[in-house]
């Protein structure tokens, strides 16, 4: 193969095991005879453009190994998507100049649909100028929405975090006799991927008593009727709903409850879905709520990971960089789902034309009919996923991750 | 010692590790010759007046271990005071009848200051109606304000789960290049010590720049402009905050939030202290922010407990029993630090006289002179809370946490 540099660089928001992902590109580039430098970019594609490089060969080895169990973006992130090349070629000529400067011949991008398209359109780029490039992108996101694949790198740790910590509060919501209606927020804007893994803690034992998902039209007096009747018969509910539900003119709850409040104060928010319907519980239906967002920690919770997303993480990264060595270009790692009990997948490649810009919704058999929880469906799909538990290296009672120093870059 | 039945009974809001002080006192009842009964209330106090016990003989010994590492209130939990004598005799008059009943003559109460000023009066109406029964509390609670303790059991555990989130949470805000102020808002309505903990994510490396407690009074003025700098010159700016946090004036900044919002909407409650002042440097001065609540998981999250904690917890109720049969009665099971390195502690009584319906402030050597930060003696003091990670056995990808089955009740 040709020899040359590699650049990699990651993408779009953060996930617990993003940095699994790096440390299999890194340690697999490292040893490949073709590869003569390693180079990730901080902060995505700006990292490119801005020539702000970290020379991998001068980390130390214990660093790169702790990668793999660091959560959030090491290297950085950015939300910058190329522009379309009809209408602004420079960023594009920009890149080729500057993968022509350091001689790279292999890029791998890791992000979620955003970055997808960005590597598709640098690997189109290079093909049309006829520069010999490599580019694979590498999947990562907690909503699980990528095309072309059985699951994401990212989601299933985001989906034991979300189970656990839905196990944890429904035992702590209820620990009183006359109890709430709690609503847990979780992420999720399009697709119910991540709020249905909620599921997992009331198939352990105890968990949310309702699921409402981004997929099914969200009726605020069918709910309130729902939860009451639970709150009543069993002295507390708890409900998991996606940031993402909407009603049925497909407009977001969240901005219906925007609207409420930009009528009266300019430019206020309210807390987001779960607190708006917590108020409204209240307000007309007389109902004790609580409201709760899990907010950031379920995309950087590297404490409580699956074993089987930090290994399959890293082996994504690690199938990246021999795609590329082998010659192919324009394609993103996939995981195919070979069995489910034992659990198999076999990871390869799909094309990225048909992988950038396109979201997969949950399917309707993994949404009962109620539209109120999940199928076994979903929870046979989900169970393997969140198997296993990484070591967490601690340092002082706290755990100990990747510190990389500004004094590893280029220049 | 004179021979009868033991009640535990918990109270208050959850810990993460409330039962693994229940597993003390139930492993330690169990032994005790002169114990003979164990029985656990549900619902705390008002179990008792009911009648609604779990016969511990009756549960499996696994069940009683897993109750070392399960979060959240097992056998439930309230809010019931008992009201004063003077006032109303008659709940005082049930319990009487009860212990008499059951031949109670040993009562562990767990729970924070509310609770022990219930169990200081019903071992003072014990005393004074000549029957015999020793009457010890357990300590518990996340804000760490219990007087005559040198912490409390279940605070440890709270710390170490609100720094290692903070920790995570501060490499998730830090991707992006032009970032936010992130605002994170940590339970603690009248003392600081667990938004303290906070800190320790900064001395580990990467945590918040800023950090505000109930004890030193808050100026929004001065959150901005301090905030602003931090932001303009790193890039990003993270802020940890109590709920509790109060103007100069002793009013809370969330009843400030209240208040406004109250104008306009009836009922309407905003999410919290730091959506309020999100939306406050926002509208204000046009600054980017995020606010983050942490929310029911940093008192209930087993998954992530301190190990110092559970051991200390474990033996509190252990001491607690012991105390009991020695004829000790209305004491409260205290910790003295011996030595802070190696650390090591005394674990005894003191009386419930001076500890009920106190609260113990931060003193004000632990918070820095702008009153933005903690100090090393802070530091000093809680790192050793935090050290050692428990191991939680995992069934399924999801943490075993023990089941009480209500066929373990007396009748």
């Amino acid at each position: 193969m040709i020899k040359g540099a590699l650049i990699f660089a990651q993408s779009g928001g953060p996930t617990a095991v993003i940095n699994a992902s790096a440390c299999g590109v890194i340690q697999e580039a490292l040893k490949q005879d073709c590869i003569t430098d390693v180079f990730a970019a901080r902060y995505g594609i700006d990292g490119v453009l801005n020539e702000d490089f970290i020379d991998m060969r001068k980390v130390p080895k214990k660093e790169i190994e702790l990668l793999r169990i660091t959560p959030a973006s090491a290297f950085g992130s950015c939300r910058h998507k190329l522009p379309p090349l009809e209408s602004n070629e420079y960023e594009y000529k920009r890149l080729l100049e500057i993968f022509k400067q350091y001689n790279v011949r292999y890029f791998i991008y890791n992000g979620g649909n955003d970055s997808m398209d960005t590597c598709n359109k640098i690997a189109k780029y290079m093909l049309s100028n006829n520069y010999e490039c490599y580019v694979v992108g590498v999947p990562k996101t907690i909503d699980n929405d990528l095309m072309c694949t059985d699951h994401c790198p990212g989601f299933p740790s985001a989906a034991k975090y979300v189970a656990t910590s839905c196990h944890e509060i429904a035992l702590d919501t209820a620990v009183y006799r006359n109890g709430r209606v709690t609503i847990v927020e979780i992420m999720g804007r399009d697709a119910g991927w991540l709020t249905a893994a909620a599921s997992l803690a009331t198939a352990h034992g105890q968990g949310p008593d309702l699921i409402y998902l981004p997929e099914h039209p969200f009726n605020i007096d069918k709910f309130a009727k729902e939860s009451k009747y639970i709150l009543e018969s069993k002295g507390h509910c708890l409900v998991a709903l996606s940031e993402g539900i909407k009603n049925s003119d497909g407009l977001y709850i969240s901005s219906l409850s925007l609207n409420n409040s930009v009528d009266s104060f300019h430019h206020l928010q309210l807390g987001g879905v779960a607190n708006f319907l917590a108020i409204r519980l209240t307000n007309a239906y007389g109902i004790k709520t609580r409201a709760v967002e899990l907010s950031l920690s379920q995309r950087c919770a590297g404490h409580l990971t699956s074993k089987t997303d930090t290994d399959e993480a890293y082996l994504a990264g690690v199938k990246a960089v021999q795609c590329a060595v082998t010659g192919l270009t324009n394609r993103m790692v996939i995981f195919n789902r070979v069995s489910n009990n034992p659990y198999e997948i076999e990871i390869t490649t799909a094309d990225l034309d048909g992988i950038a810009n396109a979201v997969k919704e949950l399917p309707e058999h993994f949404i009962n009919s109620e539209g109120n929880f999940v199928t076994q469906a979903y929870l046979d799909y989900v169970t393997p996923l969140i198997q296993g538990e990484n070591t967490i290296p601690y340092e002082n009672g706290m755990p100990r991750y990747s510190k990389l120093n500004p004094k590893y870059k280029t220049k």
